[in-house]
């Protein structure tokens, strides 16, 4: 039984039922421990001695506030954290999230000139841009935002879905078109070196061959089985169990 | 510089501005980490290879609410878990938390005969029942729970402060009188094998022996500081740290 890749619509299926009355999980609930786990997966692969300075890049929907409740507990891992955040989602809770990571002396900034400041003194990027209900073509600013993260050269740890990758198709094999009417701008798609993918991966990360992490220990059995997820097991009380590329799964078989 | 040992009215006032617009969390963030730390601190020291079986007991207040997030936790690490809650507490957040555990298939009762079989089935307790707002005399049907819990002989694990114990004055030296009219019933106090004391420890426990641990890294530096908590760094990314008992603090130092 393999891992079942999941399409957008199924991925907001199982979020909803997560939070309906027969799941009972609360918005702050799901993003806390959603978040926490982005943090932890970072935080395996880049320690703290080698890579100390984190930059958290969010997007305006969900998987912004992801990346504010991962910026918090990097900060409390004892990296050093900032955040970018041109767009802040509408919902009370982004506002809580930011006033959290401002209490950890967490600075956020919103404009490119300070983007560019911050990639210059990170080690690196969390993308918690875009999420399973991205829809192509990147926006602005966004469409700025992706090719100077690529440019960086920062390692990258992408959530749930590289942000630029459509959530089905996965990487888009030439420039997705821009939208902002100056005529085909070259819109960069993230290859991130590390994915953490929540709940359960997005078809459109198929063919992604860097590190993967699972996170989100917090979908009941019943879910899981309702779904066909076939999750893997979790070690002991870890937050994040690591996916093995489907050649090394082979080879561990043989 | 040690560690401060808060008072119940200090303890209150810090978790007030954790969730006032300056600390800006919600209870079902703290509840969350707040109970997920309880279910790692009770994971380090009872391996579930040995202790499978997990009986959490759940009081009445924000306490009750911590022990149901633990024992959700638990359940995913793989611990068959159950629940005894005699006395569910009134906001809608205790519901949600019950029906997350009625997901995971973690039984919940409610009466003392379900409790002696839960008993006899358990290979560890958890103990959230009272938390820092208890105020003596044990209350009814607690005055006769505590009794069943401590002859049951199993090891207990409790959150904040050991069930029956004064919050500031600790440990009481002799029963606690009834106050069911039965004339001065006998009335225990748990003695737990391990404690877990969330934010910072509470005057009560300061001659408490058995392994201790901390957890709650949700408190800014800034809050910590303000409140002159001199908190132990958490090591990685762990969500708990052991504390030392002062002799063997002493040891480390010389």
């Amino acid at each position: 039984m393999s891992l079942r890749y999941l399409s957008a619509r199924v991925a907001q299926q199982i979020d909803d039922e997560l939070m309906s009355a027969a799941g009972a999980y609360s918005l702050d609930q799901l993003m806390e421990l959603a978040g926490q786990a982005c943090a932890v997966a970072l935080a395996r692969v880049y320690d703290k001695a080698k890579y100390p300075r984190v930059l958290v890049c969010c997007g305006p929907g969900n998987q912004g506030g992801d990346g504010l409740v991962a910026a918090r507990h990097l900060g409390f891992f004892g990296y050093k954290t900032s955040v970018f955040m041109p767009k802040p989602g509408s919902k009370e809770i982004y506002q809580r999230l930011k006033t959290q990571c401002d209490n950890m002396q967490i600075l956020t900034t919103s404009d490119l000139d300070s983007l560019k400041t911050a990639l210059a003194s990170s080690d690196v990027i969390l993308d918690a841009i875009f999420g399973f209900s991205f829809k192509p073509p990147v926006r602005a600013p966004f469409d700025e935002v992706l090719p100077l993260l690529t440019r960086s050269r920062l390692p990258i740890v992408s959530v749930d879905i590289p942000s630029g990758w459509d959530v089905e198709g996965g990487r888009p094999s030439s420039p997705l078109p821009g939208t902002d009417g100056s005529g085909g701008k070259k819109v960069d798609a993230l290859d991130p070196d590390v994915l953490i993918s929540l709940t359960a991966p997005k078809e459109g990360v198929r063919e992604y061959r860097g590190r993967h992490f699972l996170g989100g220990r917090f979908v009941p059995k019943s879910f899981g089985e309702k779904f066909g997820l076939n999750l893997p097991e979790y070690p002991t009380t870890d937050l994040v169990v690591e996916l093995l590329a489907p050649s090394e799964n082979t080879a561990n078989k043989l």
